[in-house]
């Protein structure tokens, strides 16, 4: 167990702000972050971003974000993973603190996708993908979960409705949330009948791309025992990596480096997949929840899909996940959606959580996934008792 | 002081590399650090780049490198802070081995950026400055450099021709770096005469851009001793950052954040600038070479440019700069530099660095410059006795 603890949580709702500059958007959750923790003294800052540089002119994001905040001097950059970009500035943010080096560390997940043409967000995104050998020739993150979706029926013998229940329960949960980008709830048939984005990827199948901002503050644990009245505990932190390109996997249906990083993450926690409450898994397509349950040990492998058909993925089922929306409804700010998800599993463990709190939650995991799941980073946080 | 050493040391020649993938260019370097190391058990990687999701269409470079490099399955992320990448990613991979949760880390610095045409690097470069007040109306890295270089000739009355011996001592050092990307040596008579890149910075007062690699390995001291003849210490290491506007800064010609990283990485080593024996700056213009030394503490305001007049940073001078050609004659590959610098100073330390060789050196420094100076990393090393 690290000795690392979170004092501080805000987030933005995932909208289009075309009106929010991306300064003033990373603001907003910074601000509240800063209001929850009931403290201004931050010595590093970790921003995780993917695609600023490319869509918005603007790299340097750690002097932007310490400058416009108020914390100019403040050690600070950016971190970048892809998608999975939030989740590694939280690791970053864990590794500084518990070093001693750094007493109070935040972590700013931002990502500014709407305000640009569809080409130039599609290019951006597929820059996480293997450039030389797989983008170059169209592939982009739509056509990976079309592939990766296509595999997994043929290899298990499922169909396209069978994964509905992965963005019905996503919609269910955002219709609770406030903050999410999309709370309308969608029925099972609509699903199936919904227009293909890459076949057999459907519109109701992909996460969508968002603005949006999240915050996390976290000091040593002693620390914030004497600060706020409920911290909450970074149990196990982790991040692997698989190869690049999905061409070179041995096994396209198996996300290595997220079951890399779960194990990991559990055995620096000293816990087991039964001991988490709740997951907070990387629901860019429904496809990458299925596989993602079965990396993580909740489900045999080709059955991650059967929890949504049984309803063990809702908030009162045996493994709740995407309690705010997940992806696919909260939305997806790219490199800010790992940091939002440590913050919902904060939430819930508060039992700040709202209309989407799970009862009881005392363990949740998250899970960030880069691209094509060649980076996978996994946070396990506990109520500290 | 830091429990940190480092174990192994990479790198490439800087130049045109047109025929070399960003991956095998970043492997290059790789692959010696890991022979000077004697092992290829890396647990966590740490990759400064600035461009490559904008110059090479590929972000995500983490598990690129990780995958690419044999090492797979490591922990591994981009760090990023314009032209500070390298310096940060360094800082990172000393705060991972020092929290314990990381064993050994490679921290590999790698930018490919003459390949494209001028004005898409010099865009790509630019997003390191404030977008939405001062890139957007046209200033780029150059024009940063012209801006304060006439701003200094204005306060302390000094003429170009005072400038010269920054970049005579940088091609003096390179001339003898077989890495160097320009190892022709200069006269001061040539420098005054070159032809204006944006006034008053000529040819010869600003840095190439390159292609290039370099990487460091460390882990903690107590297993360095046992794995290497001569680890290097890293005695101090901090980031600061300072306002990204340079309309927002009190004083245009103080290096806020350099100051502060510098007193930080003093007081982390126990140590004064006195006891520096060899200085490795950003001196991508002049003008930032005089305000390094300045902020650094090694001459008094507007004084800077009197070093180099006086030969106080030759080899044999009271404190070396650029003793491999610095950024100016070795050549600036953005987001890799800083980790030239990191490697540059380990073979000064070791007495391996062949005819730039500071004779003596036991301690050095290397400050990594971040765009306009809105963010600086420095790092002491030092010979561990």
């Amino acid at each position: 167990m690290s000795d690392v603890s979170i004092i501080g949580i805000g987030q933005t709702k995932v909208q289009e702000s075309w009106d929010t500059s991306l300064r003033h958007l990373a603001w907003y959750a910074i601000e509240e972050a800063l209001d929850d923790a009931h403290t201004n003294q931050i010595d590093a800052i970790y921003v995780g971003n993917m695609m600023a540089g490319q869509l918005s002119h603007q790299s340097h994001l750690g002097a932007l974000v310490a400058d416009f905040a108020g914390l100019r001097g403040a050690e600070a950059m950016t971190i970048e993973a892809a998608d999975a970009s939030g989740g590694a500035a939280m690791r970053q943010a864990v590794l500084a603190v518990q070093s001693g080096l750094v007493k109070t560390a935040l972590v700013v997940g931002v990502e500014k996708m709407t305000d640009q043409t569809g080409n130039l967000v599609t290019s951006a995104m597929s820059t996480g993908l293997d450039a030389d050998y797989e983008a170059v020739h169209g592939l982009t993150n739509t056509g990976v979960g079309a592939l990766l979706m296509r595999r997994y029926m043929h290899q298990y013998g499922v169909g396209v409705a069978d994964f509905a229940g992965f963005s019905v329960n996503a919609h269910a949960n955002g219709a609770d949330n406030p903050l999410a980008m999309f709370r309308n709830r969608l029925k099972a048939e609509r699903f199936a009948a919904a227009p293909l984005v890459a076949d057999p990827v459907n519109l109701f199948d992909m996460a969508p791309g968002g603005d949006g901002s999240a915050a996390v503050i976290v000091t040593r644990n002693e620390r914030a025992m004497d600060m706020v009245p409920r911290p909450v505990r970074i149990a196990g932190s982790a991040i692997a990596t698989d190869t690049l390109a999905l061409h070179d996997r041995e096994n396209l249906l198996w996300l290595k480096a997220a079951e890399t990083s779960v194990q990991r993450a559990l055995a620096a926690a000293g816990l087991t997949a039964d001991d988490i409450d709740l997951f907070e898994l990387h629901d860019s397509f429904t496809v990458m929840a299925a596989l993602s349950l079965e990396a993580a040990g909740f489900a045999a492998k080709g059955e991650g899909w059967q929890l949504a058909r049984d309803g063990q993925i809702h908030r009162d089922g045996r493994i709740p996940i995407s309690t705010f929306g997940g992806l696919k409804a909260r939305g997806n700010p790219g490199g800010a959606t790992g940091v939002y998800q440590i913050v919902e599993v904060a939430r819930q463990l508060r039992g700040s959580a709202g209309d989407c709190q799970i009862e009881g939650a005392k363990i949740g995991m998250a899970q960030n996934v880069g691209s094509n799941g060649a980076s996978a980073v996994t946070h396990i946080l506990r109520v500290n008792e």
